[in-house]
């Protein structure tokens, strides 16, 4: 997506073996700072300290922190070595274990000569991959923000909670995906963003919406109900880091009583997800889900710029008050209008995701 | 109510003539500060730089400027110009008004050499007033809790929004004098604390409740769907800055979500007023009561300690960066399970409520 005038995404190369350039994330939403990784511990250093960030974006960052391990090295211990090393990074990212196993199958036959070609293209893909499913998510969404504005004849209002926008991905986005392409087509949209404490990802959110030219209005987390009394929002679009088979949504704290408001005031409320985010083992949403409870720090220290423009933590309650720190919560189905995929948009109902269902899993099913 | 081994009000006197006592609320949650009024100016100051703050005690604070003012020159002069000049430190606090205004009534007919006295003790007779006021609400809202605590036999979990706690009052406060009371009798509570994004008053709750010793925690309100979900909380409990005869209630932004997430969990929320804070005309409250719209700052600016503990702000998002900030919002009636009074606890619904129209104003229905 743009920032300002150029087109970025959230990782990029210029030549195989590297090196490979990141927008730093640490300094968003006060500075636009660029680092060049050029091994596997300048990656892995951007994954712990959270230059980078975003279960997508982890990923891939990982599969080029192999890819540029195995250009200095490629024998079968320096990938061993790079995979438990990235691995080590974040405890829980599903898409960071996925991408290390995938590089390890991937070069496991080659010989070392052929790793370290193989290993650049094989990241590369995932990487393109990430970018090409959530542009589907918004090609399949943008017919959402269009029939709105159709209807109203005025610029259409979405609210969205959190960060689910290209700076978590490769690009696009999912949440933000459809609202980015409706812009780009002429489609006036503007965007109400939840600041989403504790760690106030909505200003990473209107820091995207700035860099493309998205109109868009930063409101505290409070805000949303009243804003959806008074008509002003036409729909909620989420990302999730979790849908189940039935259509419940596991996504960042608080976005439940946005569902809730949406219900009550007749507004749709979609997640917009990648189909591989569908968990198909989970029955019940609420029991089921591990809910991350984050550490106290969160909530009692806020980062900002000072007066000097410097970076600086400030403290807004003492260190004796108790804090608890759910990261997450679940929307149950009966509060989401639909599910949009790269595959389009599917009713957050069983009977309709279970055509979402991986194919190879189907035929596995089959065979025990 | 006990900040440490010492019970303190708001305000207090410790002689007719001043000075007058308050805690400089700009320094909470961060110190605990006093500071001694002994001028007219000095109380206008206090309100203006929201040294105190809360309706009920802008009002209280009001009243002894007045006997201040008149202490030191009781003519008719200047009896107006204290009532101008403390009418005009904050615009909109019906409180304020209603405090000047009887002042000035209880005054106008006494002679200059009267004034000073009758002054003060009608200035304590409002504090008192209010304390009494405010004591018995949780008189009567004690017994929900003590229900609870039979009914479960572990601590009781209240939810709180925003600070309905005795530093906006005098003494007690409203939402949170029933856990004052339930915790002074033996009840065990344990209160999640609504931040209260943007202005953060949850921390003054927090504090409150920390010298009283109620054991708390302190949650991002978007938390507190998830704790409901979960059964973690047995009843909310918040102030209202009015209440309509229809027993809806407009409070602190934010109230709304966690009424609706309150209703979907089965889970009772009640709103604690004086009997003076419900407004008897408004018909329609999502079309009636307006709804203050106040500066983006509160939103972009965050003030806490920084490393060395001196109170900073950081700016969290540009000054770019458009930012609506709507301070209030309408929970519906069908939301409330009861509004608590000073005169017990009544339904949420116009049938009941009339029980509490005033009767004075009762009779010049009649008379016209």
């Amino acid at each position: 997506m743009k920032v300002g005038d150029r087109h970025y995404r959230s990782l990029w190369t210029e030549q195989p073996g590297g090196p490979v350039h990141i927008i730093d994330q640490t300094r968003l939403p006060h500075a636009f700072e660029t680092r060049a990784l050029d091994s596997l511990e300048a990656v892995a250093e951007a994954i712990v300290s959270m230059r980078v960030r975003g279960a997508p974006l982890i990923g891939v960052s990982a599969a080029f922190g192999i890819a540029l391990a195995m250009a200095r090295d490629a024998s079968d211990e320096a990938l061993a070595h790079a995979a438990t090393r990235l691995g080590a990074t974040r405890p829980t990212a599903v898409n960071l274990a996925w991408a290390i196993a995938r590089m390890r199958t991937a070069l496991a036959g080659l010989t070392p000569a052929e790793r370290a070609s193989a290993a650049w293209f094989q990241a590369q893909a995932i990487a393109d991959e990430d970018a090409a499913l959530n542009e589907a998510i918004g090609r399949h969404g943008v017919a959402l923000l269009e029939r709105e504005h159709a209807a109203h004849g005025r610029p259409v209002n979405v609210l969205t909670h959190c960060n689910a926008g290209w700076l978590a991905c490769v690009d696009w986005g999912t949440a933000l995906s459809p609202v980015f392409q409706a812009h780009d087509k002429g489609i006036p949209v503007h965007v109400w963003v939840d600041e989403t404490r504790p760690r106030s990802q909505g200003l990473l959110t209107a820091w995207e919406l700035a860099g493309h030219g998205v109109p868009h209005t930063l409101v505290a987390d409070n805000a949303g109900g009243h804003l959806m009394q008074h008509g002003k929002v036409d729909l909620v679009i989420v990302g999730a880091d979790r849908v189940t088979r039935k259509g419940d949504v596991a996504n960042k704290i608080g976005t439940y009583l946005k569902a809730l408001a949406a219900h009550a005031n007749g507004v749709p409320f979609y997640a917009a997800v990648p189909t591989p985010t569908i968990d198909w083992e989970i029955d019940d949403a609420l029991s089921g889900i591990p809910i991350e409870e984050r550490g106290a720090e969160e909530v009692r220290v806020v980062r900002g710029l000072d007066g000097a423009g410097r970076v600086q933590a400030v403290e807004i309650a003492p260190a004796t008050t108790a804090v608890a720190n759910p990261a997450f919560d679940v929307t149950p189905a009966s509060l989401v209008t639909g599910i949009l995929t790269e595959k389009g948009l599917f009713p957050a109902k069983e009977t309709a995701l279970l055509a979402l269902y991986p194919r190879d899993r189907q035929s596995k099913a089959f065979l025990t």
